[in-house]
């Protein structure tokens, strides 16, 4: 990984990397911040964002640095997608560049390089490891990034240590977003998208941490795409501890997310110490 | 002035409102953050932001809410110049459009919209404090803000109880950036520059308030634009009270703001209640 920006920021550093990335067959960016004092003892949380977002939304909009540098957390947000010029895209916002879903896609065009699940969790973990830090894992995120990590975390139990998640798409099967992704990314034969939907997932088999979700009820998408019931609905089924926070008169924005941030923080640092 | 965003963020109100400028001709943003419970005992914290920015580089990335809400702070961020079609701009990224100096200019083709002296001065608080808000005003501000909120300060001294400075252009008869914006906004003549020099103006008479000051020793602009040490020199020489605070590694950028802003907001809080 190719340092690129650092600035310190609350006694700790704010890093921008770009590198080659196997998995995707293009150049990625990587922001990650660094706690004073981090090494092998330093969690590290992984950050997904939501549509139309990069890397930077999160290390400029969520207020996370403060208490991430107190608590001694590392942060890594990737981008959302693929990038350059030899990498699909379509018109629309909610599909392919900035829109990669955290999904490894088995259709073309988009199978080639969306492989934002592998990168994720098999790729960028060893290169973030070897800036020195240790090998606890959490993960969080924001709309789509918030689907992203409650998925990867329900698909790889012993390779996150928690998870949380800011207004996710719970059941991308039974809403808009989710539905134009999946046709696109696994095809449109529904038998495979059950293994990118989170509420499925969870419904399947108990989680073995307690997930955080925080969602505001004056979110525009609530209803139509967050469908936060279903995932409800699967903790029951499965007995898994679902902690889930209705706010009242938060939207979907940024505004919502650095309001809540701290007590996501604290949540994942209380795990992952 | 016509609401145009409002985001509920740390219990209080993120808003964003339009309005007809009368001092600038042209219509224009300004951003407002309401913390709870705000009401005519609320005092209200002016930000002017740096070269490049509008009303929103504060709002989304210095994290100020978080503390703005617990202190009841409410805080202002106007744009930092006139704005729209029939406004005068300049190819470079520091005259014109985005690079108001929060000066009234005298020389065509600036004077007929850049009045930000009167606009911030003399336009915004009554608008902003019909809101429901108090009289008590503090300013503070980044880079050409940060001179701009030094300056409107000493200019205006029984207008403000409180002010503070980021990164700011201190001495800007004496740097690249003041002196191309004072040629073109005030004219050759450098004895009007002097009403707008922050340095000289406080080497002219005692402030009435202490002044705060944060520069970052890795900040690229600091040796040529910024000139610390010309305000430090003013201030010995009237006597009045300077806290100018080198932070070692910290840069220009708003990782170095954000870090601070907690220390700022209660400087200005203890002055304003």
């Amino acid at each position: 990984m190719e340092l690129i920006e650092s600035h310190l920021c609350f006694g700790g550093e704010q890093r921008r990397y770009k590198h080659s990335s196997k998995v995707l067959g293009c150049e990625m960016t990587v922001a990650v911040f660094l706690p004073p004092d981090f090494g092998p003892h330093t969690p590290v949380l992984y950050w997904l964002s939501g549509l139309t977002c990069t890397d930077e939304n999160f290390v400029q909009k969520a207020g996370a640095q403060r208490l991430a540098a107190e608590l001694g957390l590392a942060i890594v947000a990737p981008d959302t997608s693929p990038r350059g010029d030899a990498v699909a895209d379509d018109a629309g916002y909610d599909l392919g560049k900035g829109a990669g879903f955290y999904v490894n896609a088995t259709q073309a065009p988009w199978a080639e390089h969306y492989r934002m699940d592998d990168y994720v969790v098999r790729e960028l973990p060893p290169l973030v490891e070897a800036l020195g830090l240790g090998q606890r894992r959490g993960v969080s995120g924001h709309s789509m990034g918030g689907h992203g990590a409650l998925v990867l975390a329900l698909r790889n139990r012993d390779h996150f240590a928690s998870v949380s998640a800011f207004s996710p798409i719970c059941n991308p099967m039974d809403c808009p977003w989710g539905q134009k992704a999946f046709t696109a990314y696994l095809g449109e034969d529904k038998a495979g998208w059950a293994a990118y939907d989170a509420s499925v997932l969870l419904a399947e088999a108990k989680a073995p941490w307690p997930i955080r979700v925080d969602v505001g009820l004056a979110d525009n998408f609530l209803a139509e795409q967050l469908k936060v019931e279903s995932l409800e609905q699967a903790a029951r089924q499965s007995g898994s501890v679902l902690q889930l926070h209705r706010q009242a008169g938060y939207d979907h924005s940024y505004f919502f997310v650095a309001s809540f941030m701290e007590a996501h923080l604290r949540f994942h640092a209380a795990q992952l110490k």
